[in-house]
């Protein structure tokens, strides 16, 4: 094969075979299909789209590119969640146990956070979790607790990180068939049985419409359904932060909470962590539909079991929580105010993201380093009322020189109104991949 | 501006505007702009298309990105022709004397062949002419002699090198517009008031269609309006070799006999030279018509002005005709017999070309080194009567080891049949930017 006669292929629009994409692929990982001639593929893939079978054969490829586990001894249906990236969405951390509590093994490998949105991988890394997981010590933890915390490192789909790095420096990161080999290439290597996918849509997400995100679903489940992998998809809304904080160990630290006192965990959380539960338990196949599986997880929840696990399971991985919580307890602080009287009626989630990164609680690149203490907490959100000077939160960072700038940003962010405020539906839609 | 939002707009099929095409062509080539990024764009180009206005702008953001003459004193028109490539084409040696003897100004600026084709540059170094020409000496030359050899500097539209390279490697070769830009810029730096285009058309040619070179000549035709050059765009048969001889020293040779003998000039050849020469004087303003441009050409012809003319730009540009005419003069040679009676009916200009690569006479890759003297000649060309085992041609190398494989390989290119021959016309079209 010929790299340029395979991209005249693709330029002219035609489909490319299972053998010449995985050729390419490889070529890319080891080198002998050059920058450029990925960087023309991308964008002619951005122009032309790729068939299911082209970006399923795109995801394989890259997930074989390197190293991908195997749990072949595994007796539980093994199922992860993925999320598109919110703010303040600390929802994995809360999964994990609660999925595997329910008798679901959890095999969970995250990213960084980037930009406006934070990642898993940071917020576990506030309490010094240990991330570094190979095959075998992660079918250990599979058996012992249901699940694992681990880190994408540099062996997992290494043609992924140079083609994301490509898309982003040539304009052709809004494919959805790129962004779905992307992310599936990751998660296939996780050796699974089925995935969820938290499918964000809002200003906060990477998805500004439902139009724009059903296409991607439509995208995601066609190479599910070519690669014979169970997958749902759940559409939820990112217009307002998750939860009342944004932050790296805030966010650990309500996670932690809402584990501990399920009853006064925010609704947002306790809504949207019960549906993606639910829904991997369905994948999974351990419930039928959406109201029994609800009904498993909301007892599981209340029995403590997950709290157990998430707590066993942080320190076997050398968390450490009571030492971040002394470390980040007394981190200078600024209160952010109402400058009215009214409803609070949005709390723009990208704005809050973007404050975040002021902080240090975000990155804007992949070289920032983080304040893991630094954050934003919310007394209120969306739908109370608050009197002119009254404080509906505060900003706190090691970085005290940002904090007016970032309370200044988050004012702004929250539209504070004289009406009722009607709150939209936090979950808009659920897809699988089956039906 | 930022290189991925620029990229983004191409992909979405937008309009790029001259200052983004200028700020995206001087990142090429200072290097601000990656390979990657301007390969992606090469492929947005190639399948959006770009329109009369971006190719325009692409073409003189290349040319800019060098150096360009500037013949400020000189009273002449001033015209080139530049040829799309054809096999035994040496044109421009004949060309730029008949024109000069004309009135016309001509400033030839050439480039080296590269697969099937020649190049005018090796025609001119098989007796050691000297064609690094700057400016002064350029416009002295011009001034003196009406015209000049040179050949394309690494300062001549040096983004038009790194892009070249790159569409070789990322399948977006054919695009009429990256043609369009690349020939254009390298010859709108030559300070031209007109350019002829020969556009060769056929088997041994790079567009085989009609249609298809009638598609790049509009593009090439709506690059010259925009920038207002005067372009006249002659359309000719390339399926045979051009006269009788193919290879660097032989070309030469074979064009200097056609200065010093115009009578006996192979038919071809003859009449090429003329409509170009014809051309070029239309372009330049000097005739009205072709009629009358070919008349003057054919009386200057005659005059054996042009003979004197090349002859002392030779001399002076550092070539030395009789040693070269020594050098080459008793190389191993092998005769090409035709395998049965008949007439031929077609030579595969294709074909020859590939079998001047196995004996020296043209490169495969950049790298490759000539023999000047290798080449190929032909006693007879189609519509000839053969009988068996008749000597048609000859093929001479210093690499004798070459030798039987390109006879057998030319041997193959020549359809010998038992029918009249009806010759197509050598000329197909002309077209001209004002008309």
């Amino acid at each position: 094969m010929i790299p340029a006669e395979l991209l005249r292929k693709k330029r002219d629009g035609a489909e490319l075979t299972k053998e010449e994409i995985q050729w390419f692929v490889r070529g890319i990982t080891i080198g002998d299909i050059t920058a450029p001639q990925a960087a023309a593929f991308l964008m002619a893939a951005c122009i032309r789209g790729l068939s299911s079978k082209e970006t399923a054969a795109l995801t394989l490829a890259m997930r074989d590119s390197g190293t991908c586990y195997r749990f072949s001894t595994a007796p539980k249906p093994k199922v992860d969640k993925h999320s598109t990236g919110g703010v303040g969405d600390k929802i994995s951390l809360l999964l994990l146990p609660l999925a595997a509590s329910c008798g679901i093994a959890v095999p969970m490998i995250s990213g960084r956070g980037l930009g406006h949105t934070g990642g898993t991988v940071d917020k576990l890394e506030s309490v010094h979790v240990c991330m570094d997981i190979n095959n075998e010590r992660g079918a250990e933890l599979l058996a012992r607790y249901g699940g694992f915390f681990a880190k994408q490192t540099q062996n997992i789909a290494p043609a992924d990180r140079i083609l994301y790095h490509l898309r982003d420096v040539t304009g052709t990161v809004e494919s959805k068939e790129l962004i779905t080999a992307s992310i599936l290439s990751k998660k296939f290597a996780e050796d699974l049985d089925a995935l969820v996918i938290d499918l964000k849509v809002g200003q906060g997400a990477f998805m500004d419409t439902l139009d724009q995100a059903q296409a991607l679903a439509e995208t995601m489940l066609g190479v599910a359904q070519q690669v014979g992998l169970r997958m749902r998809i759940v559409f939820s809304s990112m217009e307002q932060p998750l939860g009342m904080t944004v932050g790296n160990w805030l966010e650990f630290e309500e996670a932690l909470e809402a584990l501990e006192h399920p009853s006064s965990t925010p609704p947002d959380i306790a809504e949207l962590t019960g549906r993606l539960a639910a829904s991997m338990l369905i994948a999974g196949g351990i419930a039928e539909d959406t109201a029994t599986a609800m009904n498993i997880v909301h007892t599981a929840w209340a029995s403590r079991k997950p709290l157990e696990i998430f707590h066993a399971l942080i320190r076997e991985q050398g968390g450490d929580i009571e030492s971040s919580r002394a470390q980040y307890a007394h981190l200078p602080k600024k209160a952010i105010c109402a400058p009215h009287d009214g409803v609070i009626t949005g709390i723009h989630a990208r704005m809050v993201g973007v404050a975040g990164i002021m902080i240090g609680a975000g990155r804007q690149t992949s070289e920032d380093t983080l304040d893991f203490g630094a954050g934003i907490v919310f007394h209120k959100k969306c739908g109370a009322e608050v009197r002119q000077g009254e404080e509906i939160g505060y900003v706190q960072s090691t970085r005290t020189k940002t904090l007016d700038s970032a309370v200044h940003h988050i004012t702004r962010a929250i539209s504070i109104e004289h009406r009722a405020y009607n709150p939209p539906p936090l979950i808009l839609d659920e897809w699988d991949s089956t039906g």
